[in-house]
């Protein structure tokens, strides 16, 4: 079975995609981060995502992104918009994939993984640089270069396998790999029992989706 | 005056660098990293060198590489090799530069920066592959696609000014700057007073360094 790293942040998209490497027959290690988010109900729910569907272990990398700030997910005096904004939103955290994947990067060469997933989407987004197409690519080439597995001629593949689809379609490839969707959280200002905003640019495209897919929406939110 | 992000270890090369970007034009802001390394007396150094050499502000982030481990020097049950070795040697930590580079680049758009200094050198090196121009290059062209800067068309570089110096260039350089190299700590397992052991890659680089460059080694020893 090969060996995978598998970013999981406890959203709909990526316990999707953690369920759909198991079935590509990937041994998955979960990598999750505490990176100053707003809310620890995200990352309770990647705890209870990697348990439900497969993975092997479950890591979880703090790094303190609000030191750095520039994003209202990192810094609470920043509000998070309830009002969809015209380009890039100020949820953006600068450079965050970039970041997460250089050290899922280092995790895959120490297991001897060459196998990286990442959930970003390039339909239903907040339009977000980094989770682009153009954006995987160069880190993939990047990843040939930066590292030992590089130099000695087994490079890694950064699977994204839901760039292209739409939220709805995301929805509906879960459901059929039997998610539950009520153990996940997308919204980016939950609360502490995980309990979704209902308002943000997260809840709203996850709402959307579930409209879209015609599925049931098994998000509890705060009112 | 532009404003840049300058990585600083609190070794050799980082404080020539260092001081070159501010001859250069530049308003530095430092960044260092505690990922785990061996001791503290790198981290010291870098503190003791950014004061010294005109940083406006140093800041310190904390990941800890240890979780991945994969390398002697975040892993303190691999021996720090005392002779030089074949390939890469056990001291390379995957992916170390591509998550330091990450994290500048994210600081970077917070500031409004576009100039990125790493003191990464592929002559007098131990052979990792993440100090090589191409691996340079390639981050360069990420940090295009990863960022809102990028996609506004003011796009960052990464300056790599020692890539292609001798140790001796590079400390032959740094005595023109006013370096003081008895301030920095190159070693990979310096003891608690910031003595270094004299044996590993990193000293065997530097002591070479300084005598082909003809000037006295202020390096301070265990022995």
């Amino acid at each position: 079975m090969k060996e995978a790293v598998v970013l999981v942040s406890g959203g709909l998209d990526s316990a999707t995609m953690l369920a759909l490497a198991r079935k590509q027959g990937f041994s998955c290690h979960a990598l999750s981060f505490q990176y100053g988010q707003r809310h620890a109900a995200e990352l309770e729910a990647a705890c209870r995502v990697t348990s439900l569907y497969g993975a092997i272990e479950h890591r979880l990398i703090s790094i303190d992104l609000g030191q750095i700030g520039g994003s209202a997910l990192t810094d609470q005096s920043i509000a998070i918009p309830e009002i969809p904004q015209e380009g890039i939103p100020v949820t953006y955290v600068p450079a965050r994939n970039t970041v997460f994947l250089a050290i899922a990067l280092g995790w895959a060469e120490v297991l001897g993984a060459r196998d990286i997933f990442i959930g970003v989407n390039a339909v239903d987004y907040s339009g977000y640089p980094d989770c682009r197409p153009e954006f995987i690519q160069a880190f993939e080439q990047l990843a040939k270069l930066a590292t030992r597995a590089g130099v000695e001629g087994t490079p890694f593949s950064i699977h994204a396998p839901l760039l292209h689809l739409s939220k709805a379609e995301i929805i509906r490839l879960g459901v059929g790999l039997g998610i539950d969707y009520a153990q996940t959280v997308s919204c980016y200002q939950a609360d502490g029992a995980g309990r979704a905003c209902g308002h943000c640019d997260a809840c709203r495209l996850r709402t959307q989706g579930f409209s879209e897919a015609g599925v049931v929406d098994p998000t509890k939110y705060q009112c």
